[in-house]
């Protein structure tokens, strides 16, 4: 039989519910026939939805409670051991056998849980990465974004090598290019954390470090992994896909003005495209193992996407 | 006769040259009477350029030297003393009758001479902003967005009031919403830096302090001003444009793969919305008159917007 990976689905917390991250599973579970689904949340709930799914493939973990917008994210993890997160997380660290998690809540609820559970024994902060389809094609990864604020030199050089490791395991590149985020391209621009760790990052031998780039450029495949402080990475995010839905909004805008219904066209190929949802929210590095971050607007798709993102980890894992 | 204004126009240093930026000084004068130009660069050649304009509104100064990508821009204004910048620059400085200054050379070099001739008793450093249209309408001022790196809560502050200023002068709003860019809307969100200035802004109360705004709300038109660290302006100002001409060229492309000629009339609307250009790259507060620094890819109707702008400041200015 061919090998099994186990990924552990936390069902709660996102926008569309349990029921939808249940039919999601379902979906993966058939698409992935070496992927056994440890799901996480209510499980009476989830037992009735997945009644006619590969039951040999599926782990069942109760755990009903449901960390909201109202709980303290960094404490949550403290006051609600019956939630799922808190399930999935345990189950994640203590079975061998589970190689990556999905989870579509609270984020800062999930990285306080990173860190509580899934540390690696330097007890480094878990970071929190973005993957960006580039323009030239291909994909950057873009760490951090948003895990560390008022980082130092040596965490964003932390960030370059989890980067590394992560585009290696998940799209098989070599020796990938580690650019540092500034507000222009030449060495000496930026401000003083960016010049330090320039500086760093040009003596790491280990890393194929090609230089300042700015935002847009960075997005563009300049590099393969940029990294960044978490506040500066959260605003490229923010701002590149905020930007992305403004001119997507600006369309279907005309379209409705004009009646040119070829627009709408053009809409579902650029939603395609800048499609954010899909690669996942972001993905938790520097933590004994991956934790997905989706979305909070996962739906189905989301599910099957990220599983497969874990699987292709798993399958392709770097020891470091 | 009408009030005159007079505003100075440096010919050299933009991409398309010193005959475009005279064509587009032609332009403002027969579009605004009250516009009187300081046109400083070769003096023979814009003579012979402007020998159909109205010479009563024209003064010349001769200031032949470019300051280039060679030069190095925080030194220019000393190395380079018969440049058009620093005789601009000069004649800004020593002339009360003259109003404001637009420029499409080199920012750091403008910024530097900035601080050199125009500086205000209190020496705080220029600051750059960018006036970026928001989605609901309207226009949103960010500053500051390159000037200063690494900048004090204090200084943030006093971005704030610079923009107020501008947006009273430039648009006549009255207690301009000021917002602070950080990485989530809850007070207590953001690195040290945006945690010091939320508080120091909270408490002035001059300010209309409307708090957090992530970068794109922020430019969704939930403030009128937003005040940053100059890395991080630079990177929203940069990661806009980029992202906004990213989806643009996916658009040319789709028209070009599919026929759809229709396409290209989308292009053009879009082009418009977010014609960054047409409003100056940026504008320099912070200084005893105004500086607009338009991109270097300047054209005509570049010198005609930005005239438009300097021409608004001065009629409605704030006493500060």
């Amino acid at each position: 039989m061919e090998k099994q990976y186990k990924i552990v689905l936390d069902t709660l917390g996102s926008d569309k519910g349990a029921v939808c991250m249940a039919r999601g599973a379902a979906l993966a579970l058939e698409k992935f026939p070496e992927l056994h689904l440890v799901i996480v949340g209510d499980e009476q709930l989830l037992r009735a939805e997945l009644a006619d799914a590969d039951g040999s493939r599926i782990t069942y973990v109760h755990g009903p409670d449901e960390i909201t917008n109202y709980d303290n994210p960094a404490m949550a993890v403290f006051t609600k051991p019956n939630s799922s997160l808190v399930k999935a997380l345990t189950t994640l660290a203590d079975d061998p056998e589970c190689v990556g998690m999905i989870n579509a809540g609270s984020t800062g609820a999930l990285l306080a849980g990173a860190l509580r559970y899934l540390a690696t024994p330097d007890m480094q902060r878990p970071a929190l990465a973005a993957i960006v389809p580039a323009e030239a094609g291909g994909f950057v990864c873009l760490v951090d974004t948003g895990a560390t604020v008022d980082c130092t030199p040596a965490q964003l050089v932390h960030f370059a090598h989890l980067g590394k490791a992560f585009m290696h395991d998940m799209y098989g590149i070599e020796n990938a290019r580690i650019g540092l985020l500034s507000n222009g391209k030449e060495e000496g621009k930026g401000n003083k954390l960016v010049k330090e760790t320039y500086a760093l990052l040009k003596a790491d031998e280990s890393l194929n470090f090609v230089g300042n780039l700015e935002g847009n450029n960075a997005l563009s495949g300049d590099c393969d992994v940029l990294v960044a402080d978490g506040f500066d990475g959260n605003q490229i995010i923010k701002c590149t896909e905020g930007t992305a839905k403004r001119l997507i909004k600006d369309i279907v805008k005309l379209s409705k003005k004009t009646g040119n219904e070829s627009l709408m066209a053009v809409v579902a190929h650029l939603m395609k495209l800048y499609d954010f949802n899909s690669l996942g929210g972001g993905i938790v590095l520097g933590v004994r193992k991956p934790v997905i971050k989706a979305h909070g607007a996962a739906n189905e798709q989301t599910v099957v996407g990220t599983a497969e993102m874990l699987l292709n980890l798993a399958k392709n894992k770097t020891i470091i």
